[in-house]
C-alpha cells in the first residue's frame, strides 16, 4: 500500500488570493495591490513551472463574502488559466468548474477549449458547491441538499465525458477537395437523464489529452464514490498521517471496487509549509503572519467554533482545556479537528488561531527545507499520499520557497522530478 | 442624420474560422490546419491592432451541424479572447454570450474578468441564439419562441448591468490594517424577476471599464428594442445603402425614444470586402474562392432558399428569372436579398452561389482599396453607418489586404484614426 515503490510525489500550487493565511494580505510585503491583474496569476504559475510542479490550481465560489475581512474570489478561474496557458509550456492548470452552476455542454466546450490552447494541459476540478449566498445568484433559494447535488454531478460528469468523446482523434480531416471532418467519426452522444439533456456533439473537436484530467476533493460518501469512480488527482484533507493513510486507503479500495486500477488515482492531501533557512526562522515568519489577524474577529469565528464564549481567552497562553467530542453540538468534523490540533500541538490561543487561519485541518509544517522533506517523504513512503496539493501560506514567497528550496532537496532524495516527462498533465501524473 | 460630422469610422474584425468565405478552406494556402491553435487568433488579433482596428469579434453557436462541410465552430470564445487580450495591447475583444444558454452571474463575472485581463478592452455581443440544435445541448427540445428569449434577454442584461454596478470604483480599500473592501461600497443587487434571480454582489470587483461595452445585433423588432435600450455598438446587415440608411434612422430612432443619445450608438453594418491591386485582381481573388464550392451542395442549398429545383441550371449562364416575394412561401426576408443581388448584380448562377456563400446579405464590394474605401465612405457620409463589421472572405489574407491597403486610404481621407487615442474599448467607439 506504499506509494512510493518507482514512483515520485506529485505537486500542485493551489493558488487563492495573497495566500492561504487569512492575514496575509495584510503583511507590508502582500500583493494584495496586484489581485486584478492578470500577470501576478502569470508569474505565479511560471513559479510552479519553474519548480516542475504538476499543476497549478485555482478553486472557486460563486458568491462575495464579508468583503471586508480580506481577499475572496477576483478573477474567473477559466479566463485566468487561459492566460496562464499562454505564459507557461508545461505546468498543468486545473480549473474548478461547479457541476451545480453550469450545464454541462458549456464546461465541456470551454474545458476542451482549455486543453486545446494549453497544449494539453487543462484538469477539472469537479465540486459540487456549497453556499446558500451562491445559489442564491443561480435563481435558487438555497443549496439542493447534499445527494441531489451528487446526483447531478454524477450525470454532469457522464454528459461531460461523451462529449469528450463524440469527436474521434481521427475526425478531422481536412480534405480540401472534399470533407473537413469525417461525419462517421464525430457522433451525437444523446444523453437523456434526470438533469440533463445534451444530443451532442461537442463543438470542439478531441483536445490534445482527449478529455481534461478530472480532479475531486469530496470528503463526504458520495465525495468518495465520485472520486473512485472518474478521479485522476484527488484533493485530500488529513492533519496527520494515520487520518491521510485512512483516507487514502478509502478511496483507493473504492476505485478497485469500480473496477479502477486504484494507481491511476493521485490522491494529494493539502499542504500548508512555512519553509525558512533554520526552524526558528520558519517560526518567525508563521508568527508575523498570526500576529497579522485580526483577534477579535478571530475569536468570535473560533467561538463558533468550539460553541463557547473566547473573547475573554488570552492570546499567549495555553488554549484552556476543551470538552470531548462526544455530545458536543455544532459541526463536528471542524471540532475535532481542533481538539487534535491542540493534543498534538498544544498551541497558544493564538497558535491556534493562526492555525485555523492558515489551511485549518490540513496538514501544516513549520521549519527548514530538509524537515519539510522528511515529512512529504514520511506521509509518501507511509502510504498516506500520492503527492500534495501545496496552500502557501502567503504567496508568491512561500511559493517560491517551496520552489526553491524543498524542490531541490525533494530532488537530492529521489522523490522529484528533475524535468518534466511529458508534455501533459496526465503524463506528468502519470509519473 | 450624416455619421460624418467630427467623427471617424470604427471598424471590427468578425473572425470566423477561415474566413467567412464557405469555401475559403478549401483553398490550398487557407490555415484549415491551425484553427484549433490559440496562436492563430492571437496573430489575427495582432494584424487588427497593427490596422488600428476597434475591435476583434467572435460570433458563437452551441451545435456543430455539419462537419463534413467545413470548419464550424472550434475553440470557446471567452477562453480564445482571455488569451488574444495578452497577445495584444489595444484592440478591442468582442465576445458573443448567448442570454438563453448562460446564468446572469456566470456572464457578468466572465466578461468583467476579461476587461481585467485585457485592461478594459472587453465587449458583450448580446445574442439570443436560434437552433433547436443547440437548445437540445442545453436541456430544451426547441428554442423558446423569439418573444419570450428577448424578455429574458432584457432581464438578463438588467442583471448583468446591476452586478457590473455591485462595486463602487473606490469599494477596494486594501487598507493593511483594517478593511480590505468598504461593505458600504459594495452592494447587494438583489435582483428578482420572472427568469432570475440573482442577489449579488458580483464576486470580481468593478473592472476598467466599469461594464464591458453592449453590442447588439438583432434586426427583429425585439433585437431592435433591445439594442435602442442598451447597445452601444449594433452590427447590421444591409445590402445597399438606402436599407442601411433605413435601419441606423430606425435604431436611432429608437434609442432617443429610449431616451438615450443616438450618437451614443455606433452602427457597424457587415462588409465582406475582396480587396486587389486592380479591380481584375480583386475579381480574380473572389472568383478563385467561387470556383472552390461544392457545386452540388451549394445549388441543394440555393433550392431551399428558392423554394425550387436548381440542380440543372447553368452555373456560368445568368441566374434565371425568379417569382416576385409576394406569394413566396418560404423565409422572406432572405429571398428579398436574393432577389435584390440577381436584380442589382445581374451575377452567373456560380457568381450567385459565391455571393450567398461569403456574407449573404452583407454589404460587399470588390475592388481596389480606393473603390473599397470610396463605398465605405459613401455609406458613412450617407447616413447609412458609423463604422464596419469586416467580414473578410478568407483569412489571413483579406484581413492584412484591409489593414495594409484600406486602412491607409481611409487615413488618407481622415476617415480613420492614425493612432489610439485611449486605452479602453469605449475610448475607441467614442472617438
Amino acid at each position: 500500500m506504499s506509494a512510493a515503490a518507482g514512483r515520485t510525489l506529485h505537486l500542485g500550487a493551489f493558488l487563492y488570493g495573497t495566500g492561504h493565511h487569512a492575514a496575509a494580505w495584510r503583511h507590508p510585503a502582500s500583493p494584495v495591490e496586484r489581485l486584478g491583474d492578470v500577470a501576478w496569476y502569470e508569474e505565479l504559475a511560471r513559479t510552479a513551472e519553474r519548480g516542475l510542479l504538476d499543476a497549478v490550481f485555482f478553486a472557486d465560489g460563486q458568491s462575495a463574502g464579508d468583503v471586508s475581512l480580506g481577499p475572496g474570489w477576483f478573477l474567473e478561474p477559466t479566463t485566468t488559466l487561459a492566460a496562464m496557458a499562454r505564459a507557461t509550456e508545461r505546468v498543468g492548470l486545473v480549473c474548478t468548474v461547479s457541476t451545480t452552476f453550469w450545464q454541462p455542454f458549456a464546461a465541456a466546450r470551454t474545458l476542451a477549449s482549455l486543453d486545446h490552447l494549453s497544449g494539453g494541459r487543462a484538469g477539472w476540478n469537479v465540486v459540487t458547491s456549497m453556499h446558500d449566498a451562491e445559489a442564491r445568484n443561480f435563481g435558487m433559494e438555497e443549496m439542493p441538499p447534499s445527494a441531489q447535488r451528487y446526483a447531478r454531478a454524477a450525470e454532469f460528469v457522464d454528459a461531460a465525458l461523451a462529449l469528450w468523446g463524440s469527436w474521434d482523434a481521427d475526425a478531422l480531416v481536412l480534405d480540401r477537395s472534399g470533407r473537413y471532418a469525417d461525419p462517421a467519426r464525430v457522433r451525437a452522444v444523446g444523453h437523456r437523464g434526470e438533469h440533463f439533456r445534451v444530443d451532442g456533439p461537442l463543438t470542439v473537436p478531441r483536445s490534445p489529452q482527449g478529455r481534461p484530467v478530472l480532479f475531486q476533493a469530496g470528503s463526504s460518501e458520495q465525495g468518495r464514490d465520485l472520486a473512485a469512480r472518474h478521479a485522476e488527482g484527488v484533493y485530500a484533507v488529513a492533519h496527520d498521517l494515520p487520518s491521510a493513510r485512512a483516507y487514502r486507503g478509502d478511496v483507493r479500495r473504492r476505485a478497485a471496487a469500480a473496477g479502477r486500477d486504484p494507481d491511476e488515482l493521485v490522491v494529494m492531501p493539502g499542504l500548508v509549509a512555512f519553509v525558512g533557512s533554520t526552524e526558528a526562522e520558519a517560526r518567525a515568519a508563521r508568527a508575523e503572519l498570526d500576529a497579522l489577524l485580526p483577534v477579535e474577529h478571530s475569536l468570535a469565528q473560533l467561538s463558533l467554533f468550539v460553541r463557547q464564549d473566547c473573547s475573554g481567552w488570552e492570546l499567549d497562553a495555553p488554549v484552556p482545556p476543551l470538552p470531548p467530542a462526544e455530545g458536543f453540538e455544532g459541526p463536528r468534523g471542524r471540532y475535532e479537528t481542533i481538539l487534535r490540533i491542540v493534543d498534538v500541538e498544544r498551541p497558544t490561543v493564538r497558535e491556534l488561531l493562526g492555525r485555523l487561519a492558515a489551511g485549518g485541518g490540513h496538514c501544516t509544517v513549520v521549519g527548514t527545507p530538509e524537515q519539510v522533506a522528511d515529512r512529504l517523504e514520511e506521509w509518501f513512503r507511509g502510504g498516506g499520499a500520492d503527492g500534495f496539493n501545496l496552500m502557501p501560506p502567503a504567496l508568491p514567497g512561500a511559493l517560491e520557497a517551496f520552489v526553491d528550496h524543498v524542490v531541490p532537496e525533494l530532488q537530492r532524495r529521489g522523490l522529484f522530478r528533475r524535468e518534466y516527462a511529458g508534455t501533459t498533465l496526465r503524463e506528468h501524473l502519470a509519473g
